[in-house]
């Protein structure tokens, strides 16, 4: 864990980092985040995050507490204060400290919290395998293009994805569709060769690592579809994958009980992650073959 | 606001009551709580609130961190140090502190706060002349009947309700039938005299003053009916009310433009309001003409 958390203008000890219980992110999820990679000390995709930033918290009408600027020298300072050259920060902004009342209090500060994760391993064999998904309803709310912290049904999502022994779970709306992961957006490449994800409606977010990808497929002349896909053809796909801050392209080998492909990573699924892999370590400035995450 | 808060076993300052920025309640509204009523120094109600803490927590397989009886004597010992009567106190147990993860921590404690409120003057042209409600699309998730502090949309609607001057929202699902308010139960009372909420499915939360007002319409011989009902049925309802535990029976004389009934208060609600603070009266051990709320 990190040595050193950001609160409200300062940066204290992870262990006496703390929020007051009236904190409207404590009581009514009233609150947005990000999750911001660190390659080689420098963030991947910073301005990005920030604008995304910017539309969670005009959408619920948070009142931004610092510019760009400063946030971004927080950022990096708290990477710098735990020694995190690989890794990823942590950000959150709540609409402010007050006595308990469901309508937005009108003087309230908005809260700014921080803290920084080391980067994790992640294991070769998922890499070289791929890893599971299973599919779930998706009862979160109707506004997933928000990121909020409302997230307990993405973590109930998540749980029933580790208890099945998956890495992910993928989500489906009323009609079949899937919608996403509990924290990454869902992929296929379908047995014609096109690869898909849904559109950024409000029943997604629209993941970073998501809009970095679309880029890197068209480069690469990628026949790229953005639709929605059903179950039944995850099932059928040819290829899966997820996409997300810390998973960068995870291939999905299995959904449910059913394998994808011949059950091995596909080819655009390797093409996009070692691009994306190319993409952290230009960012990292290091060459792509040198580079590594953890 | 109160002088003293509750956190984890310490009965603290106010302004110094805080959790950890890494509590799950804070990053993932991984967490529930309660609002319970004191009157007289007593709790109204506080084995139905309790019994309802106990299925919210265990539908998230949050464990229970304390006994019904210590918890009692918490929330008893708060009221007297603030020396609150009457009012309320707020308590919400969350999963726990770890290190940022959807997945659920294998050894988080349960983190317990509580707050205590004084009671707020209910104004007396309100109860009068009755207040407004807006009806509102009905944007949560699919798991309303947990009482989960996962009240982004909640508190967005109740926001919504003030800037269009009203009282409530009242939310209503994708086949336009009324749901709840952002922080009450809807009810209304048809032209042919039937008294109509909706069943305590996952669409709703299972109000206790809910359960208390139909067990005292039972007791009056009213033509009590469980079920949905449309916009539509409540614009032309003869009556409309509100319960909560806080705002107890509140009549709705008007749903977006349209007056309700009479645009006055109509016998029903008058009656169940009646009643149920007549309740409350004996919960406080006072004759029912005798007893003020605030």
């Amino acid at each position: 864990m990190s040595r050193f958390a950001y609160v409200n203008g300062r940066f204290v000890r992870y262990g006496s980092a703390t929020v007051h219980i009236e904190d409207r992110g404590y009581q009514f999820a009233d609150g947005v985040y990000e999750v911001i990679a660190l390659a080689g000390g420098k963030f991947v995709d910073l301005d990005l995050h920030l604008q995304r930033l910017d539309r969670s918290l005009s959408e619920l009408r948070i009142e931004r507490p610092m510019s760009d600027r400063a946030l971004t020298f927080v950022l990096d300072n708290l990477a710098k204060r735990n020694g995190i050259r690989n890794g990823s920060v942590y950000l959150q902004i709540t609409r402010g400290v007050a006595p308990r009342d469901f309508v937005f209090p009108r003087d309230a500060v908005p809260q700014v919290v921080a803290v920084a994760r080391r980067a994790k391993p992640i294991a070769q064999t998922a890499i070289e395998d791929g890893v599971k998904a299973i599919t779930i309803p998706d009862i979160r709310w109707a506004r997933c293009d928000i990121k909020s912290v409302a997230l307990l049904p993405a973590a109930l999502g998540k749980q029933a994805a580790r208890e099945a022994g998956a890495y992910e779970a993928w989500q489906y709306d009323r009609d079949g569709f899937i919608t996403e992961g509990t924290s990454s957006n869902a992929w296929i490449v379908t047995p014609d060769g096109d690869l898909v994800t849904r559109p950024a409606t409000n029943a997604i977010l629209n993941g970073i690592t998501r809009l970095v990808v679309i880029e890197l497929a068209k480069a690469a002349g990628l026949r790229f579809v953005e639709r929605p896909f059903s179950i039944k053809e995850a099932h059928a796909a040819r290829e899966a994958f997820v996409t997300s801050t810390t998973s960068f392209v995870m291939p999905i080998t299995q959904i449910d009980e059913t394998p994808i492909g011949n059950g091995k990573p596909g080819s655009f699924t390797r093409e996009l992650r070692e691009k994306y892999m190319a993409h952290m370590a230009e960012i990292a400035g290091a060459a792509a073959g040198t580079w590594k995450w953890a």
